[in-house]
């Protein structure tokens, strides 16, 4: 088998049994971007120097030296600081520019023995908007999702293991289901934020995406995620477990992609033995796509000041709209949405913590055709709103046979729970949704 | 006048009109820091170099195209990234770290034309512990407060017009009342914190220290602070206002120098004919001095994660406890004091409206002795959880002749209006309240 086709967890074992070197793994994954890169265009920057250098090095460490992420593929969003490597925010205004910095996220990483392949592309400031060049790699012809659109592709794509995103709308869990991989949006504030390009202060959630779970309690370990439960981690059993599904407000969205993988959903678990109910929010949660809305516009306008004050002209116009309030959102307006929704995630936690996860959709279907539009974030935000860890599960297919996953999600801080939850799940998602992980060649 | 005396709304006024020039201004500062600084301490690194640097280039551009801040000197927290300066947190880990990026705020103060005088001493990370060895200007056998010590003290001891600070705890408005300055923490995420290291997201707040309000408008200006209202702004009088008098929770702490700033305040607010009703908080209120040191606590623990991965030798150990908790908070404790503290929000908001403003203690007394511990924060810790604009007002003397101020408090989203009313407040607080600014020579 080809290095670049293996798993975080995988290559870790080839490392420790003396089979691959990190150099070897990254050789192999530099000739598959070699060969792939002009169809998915991930990475905005990438040195296959710098990649070399740093396997090399990882090598000479002694085995007992090694960290836990010890030669492990990683591709770095481009809102987030790099030594070595420009951060540019998919802006003109930050074009080659590079802090001699690292973001907190990527200290931990390279801490752990972390290979950084290089820099995936995301939207404007990781934005709603305006998608980067970047394909899905299932079919060029589609988006792969945004804001974290070249991390998604890049790990849906086998050309890294992990990738890092961020979430201030729905910019992990789509580009996830998007790309046919794990991703996972994480409690709010439960990873560093220092160093990656603030958008929204209450929204804005580190993501990481791999392709199983075993790789994303992998990261979990390193970033020291720790729910107050550790014994139903150990113990999980679908058969007899209670699921919830949700189709939320967002619902009249769906399309058939998303409606089939989630009567699919329901099916297989009831075949395992799983307790599957249908729940509604309550109607208090009715405000949440509007509050999102106002609390991403009004946080980013103290944010993007500064860049608006040093070149206006070069900010797309929706962002120089948040500086200048240009929806005309009151404090008042601003205040309701911040309290509004601060009221309901104990809430939100209550219902989520009657189940083993809250079943809900990812994405309204498939990834859409072309790439300026990297997909509507609709069912993805009133999550990153209320701080729950989500995990996008793949395993479904739309109608054009492009990958479509699930979000389970759970009460804050049960990242650990999660994690187990969809370890079961996701392996009878992918055994029996019907959409089979492919590598393109 | 000397010109390192001046204010920033005065010197703006000679270099208008031409009988100042930046450069002439620059160098009168830097030679009231070489006189003062043997004995204060305020900076952590400062090149006067530099100074003169930008003071010419400042002077070349023509009177047309000068920003609002054209020349106005500034002290910029070591917790806050700047370009061609190191940022040093006050920790071993960061001795000469020198990322070359500025923060948003910098950017900011900038591109308004500030002059940068250099980084001022923090304590390490901005810690509510572990003073720098900044004295106070007013009496060197005293801490001039932190956790923005140098700050605080540069602009108190006429080195600076202007501090850039933070307030997690108290690291504004204490360091503020101790050197007899104005200081106002800001409604919480009004001015991006983008480049300013991280202790707690929800807490984190950016700070202003200046000699004049009208200092202070013109830094809420430049980072267009906007309220909703601004009809009131315009015509505000003591005569017929409605102030509230609130000791709090942290009353008992409270020594005779601020006992008595109270009374006077009371007093001389009445003697001008405004109503000064006593006040105290609702019972609910309670729990806050324990649900900040919660948050406080708990959000810390990812945040020095990085550095306690790569040199937790070289952490204090209460930063090290932070990442252990070793305090055993769980989850639903931090979740507690999270949606606790948010719940009660909007009920100071409502309070705060019913008057011009709060009036409450800034500090339990006039600085104490020694540089290593910066004085309590008690009074202070709600009104950062709560995430109103503050600000320090002084004019009054402890036992020692040392300044102490008093804290207004307003709604949040309504900084514009606090300063409208500090500024007639602080004119008759200057006026009577028995401490008079003295430049210690």
């Amino acid at each position: 088998m080809e290095p670049y086709l293996l798993t975080a967890t995988e290559c870790l074992e080839k490392f420790k049994d003396g089979s691959l070197t990190v150099e070897a793994y990254a050789r192999s994954l530099l000739s598959r971007i070699e060969q792939r890169d002009p169809v998915v265009k991930a990475w905005t920057y990438l040195d296959p120097a710098y990649v070399i250098e740093q396997a090399k090095a990882l090598d000479q460490i002694p085995p007992a030296k090694r960290g836990p992420l010890h030669g492990v593929s990683i591709a770095v969003k481009d809102v987030m600081y790099t030594k070595r490597m420009p951060t540019q925010h998919n802006s003109p205004i930050y074009k080659g520019d590079s802090p001699e910095v690292d973001a907190g996220s990527v200290t931990v990483l390279k801490n752990a023995g972390a290979l950084l392949i290089g820099k995936s592309a995301t939207t404007e400031f990781a934005s709603a908007k305006n998608g980067p060049p970047t394909c899905n790699p299932h079919d060029p012809t589609r988006t792969p999702g945004g804001s974290s659109s070249g991390s998604g592709a890049a790990v849906g794509d086998f050309q890294a293991a992990i990738g890092l995103g961020t979430q201030t709308g729905g910019s992990t869990i789509r580009p996830g289901s998007f790309n046919g991989v794990y991703s996972m949006k994480l409690t709010w504030n439960s990873v560093t934020r220092e160093g990656h390009k603030i958008y929204s202060l209450t929204l804005d959630t580190t993501g990481f995406f791999a392709r199983s779970v075993d790789d994303l309690n992998l990261l979990a370990d390193v970033f020291a995620l720790a729910d107050d439960e550790t014994s139903k981690q150990e113990a999980f059993n679908i058969k007899g477990a209670k699921f919830a599904l949700l189709r939320t407000m967002a619902w009249p969205d769906a399309g058939p992609g998303t409606i089939a993988a989630m009567d699919t959903a329901a099916e297989i678990l009831r075949q395992h033995g799983a307790e599957v109910e249908s729940i509604e929010l309550p109607p208090e949660f009715d405000n949440m796509p509007e509050w999102h809305r106002i609390i991403m516009d009004t946080e980013a306008r103290p944010v993007f000041l500064p860049e608006y004050r040093i070149a206006k002209e070069k900010l797309q116009p929706f962002i120089v709209g948040h500086v200048e309030n240009s929806t005309n959102i009151s404090r008042a307006a601003q205040l309701a949405a911040f309290d509004g929704i601060a009221a309901l995630r104990p809430l939100i936690d209550k219902i989520a913590g009657s189940y083993a996860a809250i079943i809900t959709p990812s994405v309204v279907d498939e990834a859409p055709t072309g790439q300026a539009h990297t997909g509507s974030p609709a069912f993805n935000i009133i999550w990153t709103a209320l701080h729950t860890p989500v995990v996008n599960v793949p395993g479904f297919k739309g109608e054009n046979g492009m990958p479509i996953g699930l979000s389970l999600v759970a009460p804050r801080f049960h990242d650990r729970h999660l994690l187990t939850v969809c370890k079961a799940v996701g392996t009878i998602f992918e055994a029996e949704g019907g959409w089979k992980r492919q590598c393109h060649i």
